[in-house]
């Protein structure tokens, strides 16, 4: 039996003897490996946090205390000991276990998590709680260095700094986030690395260790009323110190005992107190150790060589967007591109690659992203800001008080919209059309296929305005083509029919051209149009359409609330049109993991079913 | 002739001898309480800055120079010293000159701005383009202490510390945001302020000044071979250093020499630099430096008194949401309270008097507010979150991600909805019906009176999930009253008619109350219904009344894009309704600033705009 088949429940790894700690680290990280090998999954981070995450069981109780893990993608070996083992074999697949920690599905997940940099805010809070209402489990947030160059984990540590209570923080750091890590923090950790003589086994943790169970205010009086005041430059975690954290480190996030000590040791402190770790992300697969940023989050691969199973057939609209755009930097040098810690998944390396000065990744920070780029806009530039739709939303504000009041020339690039798949509910890109199309004045675009997709790049680099254009993770469409140029608010045809005129948004452009093919087939050719613009919507058109069909029907893969179809039937309405009327779009409900098929599936948005709603309408 | 009658263009205080610049200042602020006095503005910050105003005009060149106020409603000394003084006759009128920077009011205007923390992202951008475009203009930010606290301040911050070119952040100390600042950056201000033996004239800025010239890479490298790296624990700026930003500080913000002389030493510098001033808030009126807070933002006072020249008669939403708050707070100890740095204007002062342990005000950093109170949220207790509508743009994220996704029994109180008046564009409180509204989960309420207002608060705090009260910045009303219980997703008579029926949210109630009336005397009688939810609407209700009226009425507050006139309008074609639709609702554009009336009456929002439209309907 091996030492995995020991743990069965939460808490099981307390009986496991320290002698066999590292052949359990081993085992979990060759049961990862095979298994995310087989589903697909972040595999990289998982690795690196093997033994922290075993740290954490060893000195926490499950479900009394709260572990809360940042983004929450590096939670695997947390569910393998809390009893989720045969989870695994379905992970992140559409019923099967969620990718991110959730409490639906265990009491051993504190807080749904998927976006970075909030788990500083949950853990101050369930602080406060735990304190208010007078119980004594412990807190930890486990946040990454990444995560913490977003605005909101310095928000919650400029508050943690208050809590005269215990929370432990510890900083998960691979000096990565998904890509590599930028700007002052990381700048300021770097340092923290090679200036505290950082040993991998032997830290100033010792020395800490003596001080801890008097830290909190005592620790700083000790301080202000010695020569303990004259301190080196870089005094470890003096940033920290300086914001009312006690802080620990670095240590060897691979070395078990020793981060006990350290969580035993901060669990004395009265106050907040920062435990930084540091581990190396990938470790123990070969391929992920090299290429970690690959290994981020992973396709089915094949375990001897870390390739993926499934070779890539064609082009993605992310690598439309990515050659799109360098060509038109090449003749427009006022177009920059700025991501926020996604060069990778949002295409703009190739952009990096050519144009190295006019690319900006401004760590996870989209807040900054897009507040940035509008300063770029007022000062002559014309700046490309590509994020996925899920992390856009964390920059509303920025797209409404700075870029659409100034009316600046800003392209948002919405990556990851509409239903993303496996990594479910905090990542699908179900609300872009409603929050950006109630912007004032904001261009808001969805390309039908690869070639408009490039047209309509064209347009809004060249439109002195606020414009977003958002597409799917998902294949590029080749097919509908049509030689209408792009016009602000302006509709196109994509074939005419009778009876029924359905009104695509985006990707359901090829959807419902493959639903009405086949209700062609049985008899009847229905009019499709191409939205192209979500606003201004091109109500002239829709005017048209309704003079000539009895039927309207809008199709978008966005929530109802806020939508398209909304707007197309308040328009409708308040025209007085008596057609019959159908509004194709996802229900109003977080849509879980799985993948993007089997979502579908599940709620009625598959082909087959719109055509069924389609054809009911017809023979009524 | 006055000392200010010589300054009618920019840089014409550039020609004023320096002698003079005592009595100017005495001027500045004299011409400012006196035209505040009379239309209402911001006053203490404005007091506060008038040196350093005058310091950075003195240093500045306008319109090349880009001076970038953070928030901004401390630009009127900027607007005084640009050419605007006959401005300040209709300040914050409608028609007439901002409170804030406005870009089409000015060239000397860089951005336009009203939220807090931004002023670092939009400088990084500015520097960044004007060293692309090989320009050479100068690009100064200046951030408040308390606009600090917002996470974007730091996403900024920890940008800025790559760019390899100048950029001036004044961080402009005046110990307060709007109330008394807060959380551990605050603390280190006032470490930096104490430690420093900071003395009103001489500083550490001697010796500064002396290094500056050979800063950035060379500072760096100085202070690393160097004995210096053993410094104090509180080496002035240190945290900011920490991040690549170097520190010159602080000094004091009420000498105009000095500060010349710490500005053109900044400019020297190949790197972010950060001049750290200490101002009075409110210097050199009386009543405003012995209560800055409530001379933040003030309605006419009288000049001798700083007493309100308007008595205030009667209660608004916001006495009703603190009285109500504190009573639902005695019998309920589950109830905590989060605002950020709101606790005067959202009523929250009192539950801060009489539950100082169960009162949460997070500074500046309304993402943190949020989270922080979802983890409350998990943990058992029942946070009731007060925010200004237009600053909750800025927690979007966090109300999907943390709060709905998690479905977690969380009250945001949504102060300052619909239009707000005088603040204008940045403030207006128009959005927040529909980006709440496309939440999945979340239930959007607004009252129609006082005493709902109390009601729908009882029943969000015993709702066990996201529930959201949208509430204007207005007198309560105490009309229209029923005894209808609140209950999720229902609506109630106000009365029954015929012919229409109109369905109003929250505030809109009353409005059309009075005009149903008018036109009951001219002898329709039509049905006025109260929607209470906005989300999950009462499409039963909706329903019958499709079939007992022709007409259908929906009247919000709140752009159309999105609102509650689209969702019913949505609700009424895909049931073949073929009744009469209007939709009553704000233009989706921004709204300028003025007296609410005067702002109603320019968008034909006005009471009798709005009898003209529905009796045109009757008439057909």
């Amino acid at each position: 039996m091996s030492i995995l088949d020991q743990i069965n429940e939460p808490n099981d790894i307390k009986n496991i003897p320290e002698e066999n700690y590292r052949e359990l680290a081993r085992e979990i990280r060759k049961f990862l490996i095979r298994k995310v090998s087989n589903t697909g999954g972040h595999l990289a981070s998982n690795l690196g946090t093997v033994e922290l995450t075993m740290a954490l069981h060893l000195f926490l109780s499950f479900p009394e205390d709260k572990l809360i893990f940042d983004v929450g993608h590096q939670s695997y070996t947390h569910k393998l000991l809390t009893g989720r083992k045969n989870g695994f074999d379905n992970l992140r697949q559409f019923g099967g276990m969620s990718g991110f920690p959730n409490r639906k599905e265990s009491p051993c997940d504190a807080f749904n998590t998927g976006h970075a940099s909030t788990s500083i805010s949950v853990a101050d809070g369930i602080v406060k709680a735990r304190d208010l209402k007078g119980e004594k489990y412990k807190v930890v947030a486990v946040i990454g260095d990444g995560a913490l160059s977003g605005g909101m984990a310095f928000e919650a540590l400029n508050n943690a700094g208050r809590l005269k209570s215990n929370l432990i923080i510890v900083l998960n750091d691979n000096k990565m986030s998904i890509s590599e890590n930028v700007g002052g923090m990381a700048a300021y950790l770097g340092k923290l690395r090679t200036n505290s003589k950082y040993t991998g086994l032997k830290m100033n943790i010792e020395e800490k260790l003596k001080t801890v169970p008097y830290m909190g205010d005592k620790m700083v009086k000790r301080i202000k009323k010695s020569k303990a005041s004259i301190k080196s430059l870089f005094v470890p975690g003096m940033l920290f110190e300086n914001m009312g954290i006690t802080y620990i480190g670095p240590i060897d996030g691979h070395n078990i005992p020793l981060m006990l000590k350290a969580f035993e040791a901060a669990a004395q402190s009265r106050t907040p107190v920062m435990v930084h770790v540091i581990t190396k992300k990938g470790k123990g697969y070969g391929p992920a150790e090299e290429d970690p940023a690959s290994f981020h989050g992973v396709e089915p691969f094949v375990l001897s060589t870390g390739e993926k199973k499934t070779e890539k057939s064609c082009k993605t609209y992310t690598d439309i967007f990515s050659e799109t755009i360098v060509g038109i930097g090449e003749s427009n040098e006022n177009i920059v591109a700025v991501t926020a810690a996604m060069a990778d998944g949002t295409g703009l390396k190739e952009w990096e690659r050519n144009f190295p000065d006019r690319f900006f990744d401004v760590g996870i920070a989209e807040e900054h992203a897009v507040t940035f780029a509008a300063g770029m806009a007022s000062a002559g530039l014309h700046p490309v800001v590509a994020i996925y739709s899920t992390f856009l939303q964390r920059s509303f504000d920025q797209l409404v008080h700075d870029v659409a009041l100034n009316f600046l020339p800003v392209t948002i690039c919405v990556d990851r919209a509409g239903i993303v798949g496996c990594d479910g509910e905090t990542h699908q890109g179900i609300l872009d059309l409603s929050f950006l199309s109630s912007i004032p004045g904001f261009a808001v675009m969805a390309p039908k296929n690869a070639r408009e997709f490039a047209d309509m790049l064209v347009f809004a680099c060249n439109y002195n305005g606020p414009a977003a254009i958002r597409y799917p993770r998902a294949k590029a469409f080749y097919g509908c083509e049509t030689d209408n140029p792009i016009e602000l608010g302006k509709a196109e045809f994509i074939r005419k029919g009778e009876k029924a005129a359905v009104i695509a948004v985006g990707k359901m452009v090829k959807v419902m051209d493959g639903v009405l093919k086949e209700i062609e087939e049985e008899g009847d050719n229905l009019t499709l149009v191409n939205a192209r613009f979500v606003n201004p919507i091109d109500f002239e058109m829709i005017d048209r359409l309704c003079e000539t069909h009895d039927i309207i029907i809008t199709a978008e893969e966005n929530v109802k609330r806020g939508g398209f179809g909304e707007a197309v039937a308040e328009h409708l309405m308040e025209n007085g049109r008596k057609n019959t009327f159908l509004n194709i779009s996802l229900p109003d409900s977080f849509i879980a993991h799985g993948i993007p098929r089997d979502l579908r599936d599940s709620i009625g948005f598959d082909p087959k079913s719109l055509k069924c709603k389609i054809k009911a309408l017809l023979n009524t």
